[in-house]
């Protein structure tokens, strides 16, 4: 038998099969292999193959556009929009368009060509998250844009060109229609109980225990009750707080310590998966509110969208969340 | 430079390159390829291999179940909602759930392993469309159901799984996200100009004609203006009609000669791509309405989602609509 479950922030529906328990082994799986690149323009010793670079965390006091950095961000040479112009809108006929005016940058997170998420140091991760949350800080003075994705793709079939890791922003003149979703859904939410629904999940979950993957101080991650992916997990700070960007020194470095378990749950449990990380942040034109909630997405790359999915929004999930918080729980690391 | 664009009818916007001009011969593509197999259970003299058919459209008077046949439908194996039960609605806590009723029935296209929607005859393609109406009209006696998903997977990586040409029909106990975002925008559109948004989008785009693909009396195929992936193409129907499964036969037969033309010509533009097909259709549970226009989409797969499409249900689409339809309409037949 299957169920429909209901996401509580965006009332969109889900069916998970109950019965079917498609377990880890099932999936046709890609497991992300990192070839070495000689002229891979993320190396250390590489900075002239990329833009100029807009901020990097240097221990030793090297100069920009050169080797000594830990973490270092450059725009995107084939940006999907630009900074320069103004942001033009138009009318054609019934259409409506406005012109590309956005960011487009890359969080290069490594010096290291081999190094990844769920493998590199601490320190090195914080830096990670530190440059994302500086960076959508300066973005955010801009007063064009009005919402910054960060996102990052981690293998080719979650749609990572290059190999190196890496993580991308982008600014955006429009606050995007998922994004949006679940602000009017949270919203609604308050508005009905004077709660924040993330703070329900957050203490349901937490009672409850069954979906709940990894925790510490500060951050939980849990497989959500309306997972539309197989293994989808969600990791959300215990501190309410409508913004990435506004949160404090020690919750980044919490949030890193359970990003790198959860990527190394998976990579044991499902044989180092392609993945998408998305980090949900209110938008920076909007003030902090109380309904919203920041979180972050991992999203396994290990089922294809078919045509329900494209037709509905809806999503068919063969593994119920409990049964893959149970699998990423039993992980030994 | 690229511009963003909103659908006239969700108000999703879609950033299009209009710079890059991604050329056709450029994507990564997977040619689909019929692969015989001597245990398809969907060729002719394997009826036992299948659930028992719902209907068929037989020419020489066979028996139900066996050989002569034209198209068949029957039940999925591996249904992801089944019809025995009761539609039960429950709260656990801050969620919702309601039992997996639904139904998912499978239309064969073809007695024939390696025929094509783009191949078949036209009297083959006519008796698939009149299944999908017959079938969605039997179905929607059954007041459980909200709405019925007819859609179709073309090559594996458009999320086929049996290689033999078939349709899928997927009857829901709620009307899903993207049919409703539909429905609210084009009742929108209504209230405010007392116009159908499709009517409009058929009388700019037929008098424009720069992104039209091809047409004949009843039906035209266009790439929408707000085109989320290369080559996008739909097909609508001139006359103001809210439901397909009340169109009328003429109008089937148009239909399908229109998807077997713009079949053929991403076959020869794309080299046989991976495709879904699917149709919109108002939810069954609705009356006729004023404001939606039934329609198709046909979505070839040559792109990766990534994701920034996952974070934001925006999408960056390479190819304009303006280019993909002179390269479609450029195919000689």
């Amino acid at each position: 038998m299957s169920e429909l479950r209901k996401d509580p922030v965006t009332g969109r529906w889900v069916i998970v099969s109950t019965d079917r328990k498609k377990r880890a082994s099932e999936f046709e799986r890609e497991s992300v292999q990192i070839v070495a690149d000689p002229l891979c323009p993320f190396c250390e010793g590489h900075e002239h193959m990329t833009p100029h670079e807009l901020m990097a965390t240097r221990s030793n006091g090297s100069g920009p556009n050169g080797p000594g950095w830990n973490v270092r961000v450059v725009p995107n040479q084939f940006p999907v929009l630009r900074v320069e112009g103004v942001l033009d809108r138009q009318g054609e006929g019934l259409f409506d368009k406005m012109s590309g005016i956005g960011a487009h940058e890359m969080i290069i997170e490594s010096p290291r060509h081999d190094e990844t998420l769920a493998t590199m140091s601490e320190a090195g991760m914080d830096a990670v998250l530190w440059a994302a949350r500086e960076r959508m800080r300066d973005l955010k003075q801009d007063h064009r844009f009005k919402s910054i994705i960060v996102f990052k793709n981690h293998g080719a079939s979650a749609g990572a060109s290059p190999v190196h890791s890496h993580t991308q922003l982008v600014a955006l003149p429009i606050v995007p229609r998922d994004v949006r979703d679940e602000l009017e859904g949270a919203e609604a939410h308050f508005l009905a109980k004077e709660r924040c629904v993330y703070c329900d999940i957050l203490r349901q979950e937490t009672r409850d225990g069954v979906r709940l993957v990894a925790e510490n101080a500060e951050m939980v991650a849990l497989s959500p009750y309306a997972s539309r992916f197989p293994f989808e997990t969600w990791i959300l700070p215990r501190r309410h707080q409508s913004h990435f960007e506004e949160s404090w020194p020690h919750e980044y470095h919490a949030l890193g310590r359970l990003i790198a378990d959860v990527l190394r749950r998976m990579n044991r449990a499902l044989e180092s998966p392609p993945y998408n990380l998305l980090i949900h942040s209110a938008p920076v034109s909007d003030q902090a509110s109380d309904h919203y909630h920041w979180h972050v997405e991992i999203i396994p790359k290990i089922t294809k969208l078919a045509g329900f999915e494209r037709a509905t929004g809806c999503y068919v999930n063969p593994t119920s969340p409990e049964e893959a918080s149970e699998v990423l729980r039993g992980v030994r690391l």
